[in-house]
């Protein structure tokens, strides 16, 4: 049996083939400023999923399910998008739309938590009973696996890690509340630290950096560090420490087996992110000392996490 | 079936039988003071079980279970309790040295942990596939029920939700953090916000009230509001401040189907501290708007839920 997923991106659908164990076979990738209304977006999934069907030899008849990931507010049990961000894709009725074209099963869910599941069936939450992945992108994101399930909350708005208040009175966020994590420890977050620094430090390494650079990017204060740059240092001790506010409060929250941080931002050196993470974090956290702790790790996927929890989200439809 | 839920408290050893629907039928209670070791404390629990099915007229063949609930860390695998705050037990096999003397299952569970399944069962969570409480007293205690079950995360540390950091680089907390949500919301706080307030304003109505009650209480800055004191109505509104902050943020986590408050604070009129509460977090909330939104309650069962909630811990083994 075969998985297919799909992800919707704000530039691109990609497609993908994955075998259960969540490896993949092959992948296929187009623009999607082409495809604008609800009928045009079904139908182009069903041709990535006969492209990919083809180009493996694969009779549709040996799919297992097409899995859907996609930005924003999805209807899980109707198979619907409700709403996406970027997109022009607004109460789509994406199942039965699908199924006038094919009867494979389609799953649809929102993409955060979809690259979650592909954590833990195929990356860094691999055996976790209890698996939270934290993604630091615009946003952070969120994904709570537990038992292998995703957990959605009652109303499918659950896991919104990004919106927990870390400073009350704090700087405020689009969400309406103020002192939202995210507004911390974002990569946005800690774009805008590292520009604040350089504004106060024009003459600085950080300054240079940037400079050469062109642009503040999410890796310039971390650049400037290694050159031993005390004002990057000090803009990445700081970045740290909110990251390690909201790590900590889901910690003592959940006490998971293995919490997973994802995002451009999580792909900078250990020595320079994950281990000071971890030693502000067993510094603070209860059960700091517990013999079985929280194995903080980097997500091991990277871009195809989505796609790969994607098409393996009928994966434990079919074990139960 | 009848099922015997002991909670082990800092002055009383409580115990009473309970039916399958979590209604109380027989109560018994005793100092715990004379308590002092392991073996003791297995052979009154015992007795006190003896004690109840005698006045009610039970065999102990008829019971399903005895549930022991307990203040501080227990190990529910093996039935021990690891530590306790204020007793004087560390590593006691309670369930071994029960099993001495009787052959009904034990099961013992932390007493907070007790409280929710007790409202989960018989009282503001029932229904609830999702429940959190959270009650207000000398911290802020949490209890996760998911399905039923009481969650507890890895090493049976989880649900901390009182040492959630809602303001970094806030007071300092005795877990070793700084800024946690119960250094602002549960009812010691309360009192210190209280104590402040009379400090500073020595000639208010909330200073004449505290002066009459002899004390600084949990309801001080109440009373003083409803009297139209503008200093104790200061309290009361940055005291509920602080606690949506906290609920706001398990909301956006879990969005859960009910959220019942607990303890001594829950217990002021509802206008004065529910209804605005409510009102804080539907205005800060991630899907405050939607059709299906956390139900925001008190807690039903008072100081009986812990008593409940352990009689009721080999319910679900049961029914599984």
């Amino acid at each position: 049996m075969k998985y297919i997923g799909i992800d919707i991106g704000g530039t691109n659908l990609k497609a993908g083939m994955v075998d259960e164990g969540g490896r993949l076979i092959a992948v296929k990738k187009m623009k999607i400023a082409s495809v604008n209304d609800a009928a045009s977006l079904a139908w182009t999934l069903h041709a990535l999923v006969m492209d990919l069907c083809k180009e493996t030899g694969t009779e549709e008849a040996e799919l297992f399910s097409v899995g859907v990931g996609c930005p924003g507010t999805v209807e899980i049990r109707g198979g619907s998008i409700i709403n996406t961000c970027n997109l022009p894709f607004h109460n789509v009725p994406l199942r039965r739309l699908y199924h006038q074209m094919s009867s494979t099963p389609l799953y649809i869910e929102n993409d955060a938590n979809c690259a979650a599941l592909g954590e833990f069936y195929a990356g860094a939450g691999r055996g976790s009973k209890r698996f939270i992945t934290v993604t630091l992108g615009t946003g952070v994101g969120g994904g709570i696996i537990h038992n292998g399930k995703i957990y959605h909350g009652s109303n499918g708005m659950g896991g919104e890690v990004g919106h927990m208040t870390v400073q009350m009175n704090g700087e405020p966020c689009p969400c309406g509340n103020v002192g939202c994590w995210e507004q911390y420890a974002s990569a946005t977050a800690l774009k805008r630290q590292t520009k604040a620094a350089w504004e106060q430090h024009p003459h600085s390494i950080l300054a240079k950096v940037i400079e050469e650079q062109g642009r503040v990017s999410g890796q310039s204060a971390f650049i400037a560090a290694r050159m031993g740059c005390g004002v990057g240092q000090e803009v990445c001790d700081r970045y740290i420490d909110y990251l390690a506010v909201g790590i900590i409060n889901l910690i003592n929250i959940f006490q998971p087996e293995t919490l997973a941080i994802g995002g451009g931002v999580s792909n900078e050196a250990d020595e320079m992110l994950l281990f000071p993470l971890r030693e502000r974090v067993a510094a603070r956290v209860i059960a700091g000392n517990h013999e079985k702790k929280t194995n903080i790790v980097k997500a091991e996927l990277g871009n195809d996490a989505g796609l790969i929890g994607a098409a393996l989200l009928g994966r434990k439809k079919r074990i139960i």
